[in-house]
């Protein structure tokens, strides 16, 4: 049988690894590589500086995939997913097929962890779900951009006993939730602060990790725009742009 | 100036340890353990065996530290818990004065990843509020409980798109909010599974990323009372439990 692990690689600080993942990452014939988009020549740059650091301790082979294009403005968001997975899971299925002996052991390396807005996981079960290839799975957890965004600002990410939000741009298009406590917002492409409390705390985070971290936190009202600025800047100097935030109400005082 | 790591160093699992946490331990003097409670000889353990593992580049001296007692069942939680971070800020001040010279450097190993139901950062805070001590804090994110929990169980957290809630025991004594989506659950000293709906599915996991590990997954009303005997069963047999689980509604079908 074929093994197939899915290895968290952290936010792109090579550090980030595990030595649990480094440890499996050396159990590996074949590293495949599966980003797309304009942050892609980054993030294969970053599999294989991993790969080149870490994996010393016997040959493999790096396979770039081919990724099936995904409409990013789709009209029924659940359904376009749902077929951009479906496509994703037949070209990997032929992929790991191709390039893994059948007693093989393949990595994929996931940015973050696989757990969170990574769709590596529904993928592989769609694979084992068709029936044709036998894998035993392994996933071994990584760094995600809410720790890293938590050791940037060096803060807890709850107050004393209350719950987190992990939750999207898109879900709090319309605001937060009534009663909101700390909500961490990941996967926004085009952050608009201007419906939210202005007395909100952010702490916010681009490229965290890395040495081109950046860091601001404060008043929603007074950094807001200081913000939209700094990520317009970075997005035209790198070409893409990772970030996350979190957002807290104000503490009664 | 004194410098303080804090360092998350994952769940149990020494290899959960990253390289930028194993890089950071080997520039301490002083390692500072701060458990308390039934699980404390082991976890001090785990942090020794970590030291010995990886710190290895330099001597350095270990330090487990008195911590000062904490009613777990008061009347005014938030108040209590207050009370008690006062005391514990008192009491590691006067410990890093004693324990580290002027230009050195402690760290602090935090079960987990710091920012996740940890009060580590907030004593630090308090104790440089306090003012009589500086001190250069850095923060070295780990790998939580949620992330090898999903990673035990093989699945994503979130469902596509979807919020993710990390809560607490004690906010979900009430049941789930309405219209919760993905909830993990810490901190349930007494998992009671009576006052939810049977049809969530539940995957559960104790001493997560360990040898020790136990999963469970499934419809909640079949292996509720399953994970109730295990979990007893585990509590006995290593005098403490470490458990963790996520819930989530049924698939529309």
């Amino acid at each position: 049988m074929r093994t197939l692990l899915v290895i968290g690689i952290g936010t792109g600080n090579p550090e980030h690894m595990t030595i649990q993942a480094i440890r499996a990452l050396n159990t590996a014939d074949v590293v495949f590589a599966l980003d797309k988009g304009r942050a892609k020549a980054d993030l294969v740059d970053l599999r294989r500086e991993i790969c080149t650091r870490y994996l010393t301790e016997k040959p493999y082979r790096f396979v770039e995939a081919q990724d099936p294009e995904r409409d990013r403005n789709p009209a029924d968001y659940g359904a376009t997913v749902e077929a951009w997975h479906a496509a994703r899971a037949a070209v990997y299925e032929a992929m790991i097929a191709r390039e893994l002996d059948p007693e093989g052991c393949g990595a994929i390396l996931v940015w973050g962890d696989p757990s969170l807005y990574d769709s590596t996981l529904r993928i592989v079960d769609r694979i084992l779900a068709r029936g044709t290839l036998d894998l035993a799975v392994r996933v071994i957890p990584g760094i995600t951009s809410v720790q890293a965004l938590a050791a940037g600002h060096r803060i807890p990410l709850n107050r004393i006993g209350g719950p987190i939000t992990i939750t999207t741009g898109r879900q709090i298009a319309g605001g937060l939730p009534e009663g909101a406590d700390a909500t961490v917002v990941m996967l926004d492409g085009r952050p608009r602060f201007d419906h939210l409390d202005p007395d909100l705390t952010i702490y916010w985070g681009a490229f965290l990790g890395t040495p081109d971290e950046i860091l601001v936190s404060g008043r929603l009202g007074d950094v807001a725009a200081e913000i939209g600025d700094l990520r317009e800047a970075a997005r035209t100097r790198h070409g893409w742009i990772m970030d996350t935030y979190l957002l807290r109400p104000p503490e009664p005082t």
